[in-house]
């Protein structure tokens, strides 16, 4: 996470401010259901609200306490004690710091995962409508870098819809994953503290209680989390190497928007390149590294040691913060994505009727020659235009052998590009359920 | 995967005999889905199916045949048509080979998946029994690797349970992800193919048609799965690495079964050492390791490109028969393993008295002591056991400021492991609905 | 490591024979060093060399011991003890298991890492024909995709030979990481072993002594290795996303060689698919993936522990045989790929003139005008080549203020090619030492 | 890279103040040297340096202008321009943005890789020390977590030290991986720029020419240097992990410096926890997963893309300090790493005699007993020291069988532990030069 890689809302949620507010809630609740249970008294949990709900944590006082005792959910009691008075000692009752901040980092992951849902709906939005506006755009399909058949740009980005609608439910699973709450103790036996202090804790903060902690969270949940991050940004990559793919100058179907004012290049002041495509490239292999150290936390020794800590101290803003900002980035290139149809008819174009191969290899072999023979009738026909320029269907109607099998008006009948383009409804209402 | 780790109904799935029987079927299928539209002769199909259906396929043929082709899916269907005979013609009409080899992934991983899930199952059974065996087996919960305060054996065990659980709920969603069939065509568009044959061929293969394919099934369904296994081969890490710990010389609270004849040395005849724990330990890091180049499949260029296949060759093999052995032994280590009650008992004795430490802070706060100030007495006592092997209890009695806030049998009463497991049963019933 | 991405002679290293073999010499040199030191006698290792050195170890044989013992050295020691008889209890002197293990890997990987060696000898010497063959040859340098400025295909591939050069130094670094010999006992003190017999096992192996091994071979060594087989995966990558890019349709300068009755696709017959190249990108992802478990491997308990020995049972295989079969296949690629100049040439002129920009715009401001007015001046020219399809020359000439500052002749004067090449010679002298 | 895990001299070099200094000094020499060529005017230079060099650059009008010209060097020199005045014309002559952010960035990891270097010379330090005051603190090795047989904690300290002496040579290596320069135009062709160039600035900053650039350095450079730091951080991780389970409750061999007013818990005040070495754990599993993109970053396309630099924006400060940081925290831990001999010895002494079972064996087998018969007759005596708690000698003693092989003074011969350190010196002379 660097500022040019971050946006402030993700940023937010993430500063020391908001973490000790989340603190200092999990805390109060707990008194509040603790007042409840008679553990302490009510008058207790009111003051703490009342005092500690509308101070101003120190950071920097707590940093200093910090210092000292090495051990920063302690210091910030200690703040609080300083704002709360005498009433502080029922603060925290049998507690222990995980149960702070592992449901604390439980809401904040919730949060941030709020935010990367409601980026996910913008750029489903942007795909959608982009998808139908280019639905009967013509273009060719590509395997191997190689002209395949036609297409529609429109069924491309139903496919990209149709791959992050897929991430969307899938970040509504991560969700779930990580919105648990502990508050239970040192070894989460709630020895020194009763099972209603965490429900009451989790309802209020928008959390269920973690069935069974020790200490902390498991991280399996946390594994599970980042891992789905990581097939995310592997999504933006894909979307990403299509547009700088779409945008090189031999191809040239599509552009990033470039804003007047902006330079490519520092030599060349021709240039326009992919550049956010690009960035977006690398930014995806950053949110994909993170799920790494995610997975190697899982295995914390016996009930808990605290080597997960400082990887989460800096995957959860890095994880979070830059793919909130490669999801917005991705979201504008697709709006404002200069599309150049013609230039995608011209390229298709390139290599007149090739791309009718296949038919004409059906048309044969149900006019009844054998798929090798068929095969081979093709190839040599279509290895002309490859090789010498020639045209596809001049070639077709002089080879002997073809016209054996099939009449002139059966051959040009097999050069229709709507024939290509007529289940382009049937994949739309798959994807949109409209089309 | 190595035969050293891999059992033979996983290893099954992925031979060249499965794979080629899968292939014929979707042939097959595809083509009485077009004999029912009228595209290719009903007589055509049985042919097929007749022919086909009893062969045995010859896998030096077609090696042979790829040899000179080099194209698996082009060496099959030549090896086909010379037992079919002439209606072979009507295979594969319209189809491209990716419809053929991204359904054969598809069944192959859905079959994997369902040996993983029954791998799955007898872990939780075994788990249940183990944990249920050891509700009431008291012994020290460890945070740090130090000694924390007491909870129960069943209860580490519960832990487990919820752990794999979340893990077969997780493997539910990954199985559902890639339980798709394409047979869209060369670009996904069905120019050729009538969907209505995805769709037949889809149901009798016990899949999904995919909304929007393009020649290939997208990666990111792979990449989420493969990552869902590397999450669970974490928890499998997690929980060798507790048995790791619990057999170490010093610990010795639970042990792997050491069978008659095992040598745990070639030079030190009295070892007995967790190779079971340790291997599975290594076995997650593979696993773990084939998420990585998944997620490095996504970005297929433009309507898809190869470079996914050479991986999926392997990591699908890899990571499903690793992690089908790794469940394996995983299930039969904690069946088997050897658990000492005596040696629980005894560690946790080590410190007498140390591990009530919070209780008594807890008292001295509800008797009006400042949280810092009980903090301080209670670790000025606690030290005395650490350093000096002193009695906690004697410690505290002896202490004049502890004593002004509370009485000898108020002391006293903070000495009962009773108090640690009295939600032992709460935490069972949410974890197994039963107690 | 599967058949298919596998050569016989790497495989070979890897095979039981060959790992039995070398623990066998080992076995047997280390006797040999006792018999020297007068620990064993002379005859007893003779006896071992006469009678083992000639047998053909029984691998069903050792398998069914170690069924029974899990333990595979004490298998081969017991089955050693079959064939070399009572002398037999001289084999194995205060040695332990991981000696003999450790060592061998040593052996191995030093074996795999020669024919990595003269795998990347090949490709140098394939990758130094083609750069000079091409040295000349014109081509469009893209940076973004876009086209920048012209270099030359020989200057491609001078830098590819420079990567694969460093790549080959690194190799021999990561060669004398992993080419140690450990003969230290059961914790590495040769409590009950000379070290003398170390020193002479690692000289009779090709080894040197590890300066102190804990029982194994500290793994920060191994992972150096795969760390580095990983690095020249990447350039490998690097070279086949290149020569992808090259064969795209739209492209199409260079073209991997095409069989005859090789087939491209099942279905579209004209297709040349850059096959192998997207092969070794997959390829290079998994080579890429072992990395991290043996990174993982590092961190062994105290002395050691297992759990790395599974990683290496899979990874020390499937790096090395995937890297060999990799780079082979890469060597062939390269001396085959059919080089198309007048593409290249035709691709540059596509944009006519745009590639002298950046010399227009230093004419300009050696002629006084300010960096940013030139700028905007070359920019203003360059877009209408760029969106009108006009000719650059023609556009400068007609623009009164280029006009101002540079002459018909000074203008004319920076679109000459000869320009961007006047320094190839300076980089080839540079990258092979001749030019 | 956060600032709890930061240190100020390491974050420095990825200041925007000290990027902007180094891009200016690369822009000035290069004008020295292209003064000195003639192609631009001698004055321009010296006006260059002395109006540039002792400006501080104004990094938010850097900003402003980039915002609007969406280009970082451009930005840069636009607003040289405003401090230098009509002799910035001069500047960036011939040259492109990635000459000037690519030199910038070997710089940058230079500087940063000598702190480094120093950080390991002080664990070196540290580790020596600590090795030759523990020369001779007799405690046990431990394979499997299992006690094997009598090292000292010197001889476990001197490991640590070889391991990090080859992180040195590592880092040395890796050093010279990405200290190269290059100022070489639009493609690397030196089109518009003098070779010479390149070689003046790359004196004047420290490095060595770019053999062959194409507009950037070939990023196999960046990811080998990733991979190194991977590899160290994992070494880290081993030291770490060996600290962490010293300090285990039943082990406590050794422990991390305890400051008086640390807290170790918010609930049990008597636990003092390992949270450096487990802090350690975690940083290591950080500085590793930085290597994945650095790989991925190699494959550009063509000449150049730009998705490498958003990786490098992050992975270039985040693991450069957070190594440092781990480097640094990690020699004062070893600097006050509290050992307890007398725990060592008591630890040794757990199961009397046990420890020496491999020599007993020998011994056997040197009187004439097959190593079966040895092995056996060792175990069954071993196992009723494990099991029933037997003294080892005096079990050995009452075997008929063992005593009809060797006489008591033979047995107890065998039960002396300078035996087993008599080869200390020699490991220490191997891996310090001295003993």
């Amino acid at each position: 996470m660097i500022p040019r890689y971050s946006r402030p809302e993700m940023v937010a949620i993430w500063s020391p401010e908001t973490k000790f507010r989340i603190w200092f809630e999990i805390e109060a609740y707990a008194a509040d259901a603790m007042a409840e249970l008679g553990i302490v008294p009510k008058e207790a949990a009111k003051i703490i609200w009342d005092k500690g709900g509308k101070a101003t944590f120190d950071i920097d006082r707590i940093d200093e306490i910090e210092r000292e005792t090495k051990h920063d959910v302690i210091a910030f009691l200690t703040h609080l004690a300083e704002i709360v008075g005498p009433e502080a000692r029922f603060v925290h009752q049998g507690m222990t710091s995980s149960d702070v901040l592992d449901t604390c980092l439980s809401v904040q992951l919730v949060r941030a995962t709020d935010i990367l849902l409601a980026d996910l709906d913008a750029l489903l939005a942007a795909l959608k409508k982009r998808a139908f506006e280019h639905k009967d755009t013509v273009t060719i399909g590509r395997s191997h870098g190689i002209h395949a058949e036609p297409t529609t740009f429109g069924v491309k980005l139903a496919q990209a819809y149709a791959e992050f609608s897929r991430c969307r439910e899938r970040l509504v699973n991560a969700r779930a994953e990580i919105a648990t709450c502990a508050i239970s103790g040192a070894v989460g036996t709630f020895a020194n503290i009763d099972p209603r202090v965490e429900e009451h804790v989790a309802a209020k903060m928008g959390l269920t209680p973690e069935p069974v902690s020790t200490q902390v969270i498991p991280r399996d949940r946390h594994a599970m989390y980042f891992a789905t991050l990581a097939v995310i940004a592997s999504s933006i990559e894909r979307l990403s190497v299509e547009v700088r793919h779409l945008q090189r100058t031999e191809v040239l179907e599509a552009e990033e928007y470039f804003s007047p004012g902006q330079k490519g290049s520092s030599a060349m002041p021709h240039k326009r390149n992919p550049v956010l495509s690009e960035n977006l490239t690398g930014l995806a292999r950053m949110v994909r590294a993170y799920a790494t150290p995610a997975l190697e936390n899982v295995a914390l020794w016996h009930e808990r040691d605290i080597s997960h800590s400082s990887v989460e101290r800096m995957i959860g803003p890095d994880a979070t913060v830059t793919l909130d900002f490669a999801l917005g980035r991705l979201t504008g290139m697709m709006e404002k994505l200069v599309v150049y149809p013609e230039a995608m008819q011209k390229n298709m174009d390139r290599f007149r009727g090739l791309v009718h191969s296949q038919r004409v290899l059906l048309a044969l072999t149900q006019a009844g020659v054998s798929r090798e023979d068929a095969y081979r009738l093709v190839q040599r026909n279509a290895m002309k235009v490859w090789e010498q320029g020639a045209d596809f269907l001049t070639e077709l109607l002089g080879d002997k052998d073809v016209r054996a099998a099939l009449s002139e008006e059966e051959i040009r009948d097999k050069f229709d590009l709507g024939y290509h383009t007529k289940h382009v409804d049937t994949i739309f209402k798959r994807v949109f359920g409209e089309s």
